[in-house]
């Protein structure tokens, strides 16, 4: 017999907050294709010598632990890489948790919080999913940052936070140099920059750390670091501004297999920096072929995907042809502006 | 040269929400230990059995690509396992992220939440992230729960949210039979059960599911299925329920290596039925030699701990003793109960 649900979930949905109730879930249904473009990740499985270290690695852990609450290595070896304070780091669950994070402990009922749109759609639902108001400031006509619409936005409706994804998603614009640090001076609000594609260009704004504490940066290993599938990232912020954030964070939100992969992927850094580089060679070759095409227009991008705007023939069209025809899937930017 | 931080974060930490601040976080420092029974792990690794599995999947994986958006075939795996509904399972990054997303979606400024008192500290920290006001409601002196109390907490604050622990920590005690039903009959709130440790004692709320769409039930692997170095729970609700709470947890939250041990912990399930009725059979071992020591006393516990009052001597003494003479590390729950 299969099991059926209560007849009626009416009183139990309202008990969810309306706010919630009247967002639209994050998803992303797409068809399994040969040649997978549509989530931004590498083109390349992590390295054999990464998934060897992880593997003997993980063979020896205690699986019946709980992670350690803070893994003081790999901290300390971050905080290196970027030249930054042990105590001002933060790893998560990929860089989402601590975005996630950051949000439930500055957003409640009302809150606003100033996002450059399109983006990465996650920041408006989970501002919303903390009572916040989501305030979108559009991207130029040719989908670059609106520096003084976003300090103006910041100032007329005193918001506490502005989220910037640098380079950003879908576009893959860089926000300009100097940018952050008019930000920081010109507002008083906390600047968080996700660098989850910095890796593959544009400016950084880790060196603001030292002077700025109304600064968080996150980062990510799902992208240059091929390891989307284990899920690890982290922020970079002002040790004590990292303390309150960890209040929002989960205890033990790392597994013991991710730490080791994380520890892995640091110590193939060359081989993974060699390969991003091979990843922007191959984005300015497509950059360059896209242009060639008519009745399409490429923007320039320092991140690891290229937007495209269909001119002659409408961008479901393209979408369902390239992977029909050609098997390749791409994200349909489109659908998701609707969304964003 | 060292790396400093701004001198001030003064500005920063105005940009926090005020109930964050005053928190607490959540801690854990302790001691390493022969004898490590302070987080109330399995004592045992995971079977070889599961180890080999997973480590076979992991390299077969693509480590670069995000995990499913919704692992189809564990849900419904999980789903056969209680007799419930595919669509009204969701996967966690331990169910704590559950806890979390459940919370985040009921939760806003001034929510009273009902939970008894002590109990897991999460509870109440993610209450007051979340703007909230946690309403404890005392157990009795002998550690039972007090169920008309809680009812009564439930509807004189008309509560969204009541969140019990059974068995519970760090007590132990299960809630009794018939209690989830009363408190679904007689309040109006969503009743969120936390299982844990269900898997060594006391009622399941699982088959009341299938009438009752203001109950979520929460499971976890961290326990009885010895992983939780590796981080898996999951919640059972109404489909509409879940669907809701889906929208506050994170996109690909649990990596691929934790979906495969999932996978190879339920093909293990027999194995890891054995070791808990061994657990169960040392606990009552435990309970017995604990009674015949004058000067504690010993709670009878329906999970994989057991608590004790220390009469005779200061608790922090016995604690210091057993892990400098015996290297038995126990948690002071008196410790705790100051931050629940």
């Amino acid at each position: 017999m299969k099991p059926t649900a209560a007849p009626s979930a009416d009183a139990a949905l309202a008990l969810i907050k309306p706010e919630v109730r009247a967002q639209i879930a994050y998803t992303l249904e797409a068809p399994p294709a040969p040649r997978k473009l549509n989530q931004n990740e590498s083109p390349f499985d992590a390295p054999e010598v990464v998934k060897e270290a992880v593997i003997r690695a993980a063979w020896g852990e205690p699986w019946n632990r709980y992670p350690p609450f803070t893994p003081r290595e790999l901290v300390e070896r971050l905080a290196a890489r970027h030249r930054w304070l042990a105590s001002g780091v933060l790893v998560g669950n990929g860089s989402n948790e601590l975005i996630q994070a950051t949000l439930a402990v500055t957003v409640g009922a009302g809150t606003p919080v100033v996002t450059p749109a399109p983006t990465f759609s996650l920041y408006r639902l989970l501002v919303a999913v903390y009572g916040g108001r989501h305030v979108p400031v559009s991207l130029t006509p040719d989908f670059q940052f609106d520096v003084d619409a976003l300090v103006r936005a910041a100032r007329d409706t005193r918001a506490p936070l502005v989220v910037v994804n640098s380079p950003n998603n879908p576009t893959g614009t860089p926000f300009p140099d100097g940018a952050v640090a008019r930000l920081l001076a010109e507002t008083g609000a906390l600047i968080v920059m996700d660098e989850a594609y910095q890796d593959f260009g544009g400016p950084t704004a880790v060196p603001l750390l030292t002077d700025h504490a109304r600064l968080v940066v996150l980062r990510t290993f799902s992208k240059a670091m091929s390891l989307a599938g284990l899920r690890f990232g982290y922020a970079l912020a002002h040790p004590a501004v990292a303390a309150e954030i960890a209040k929002a964070r989960l205890p033990y939100n790392v597994n013991r297999v991710t730490l080791a992969a994380a520890h892995a992927a640091l110590d193939a850094a060359d081989l993974l920096a060699e390969r991003t580089r091979a990843v922007r060679r191959s984005r300015e070759l497509l950059e360059r072929r896209l242009s060639g095409i008519p009745g399409l227009r490429a923007f320039p991008s320092a991140a690891n995907f290229v937007l495209i705007r269909c001119v002659a023939r409408p961008a479901a069209e393209v979408f369902h042809r390239l992977v029909e025809e050609y098997g390749i899937l791409v994200r349909d930017a489109a659908l998701s502006a609707l969304l964003a």
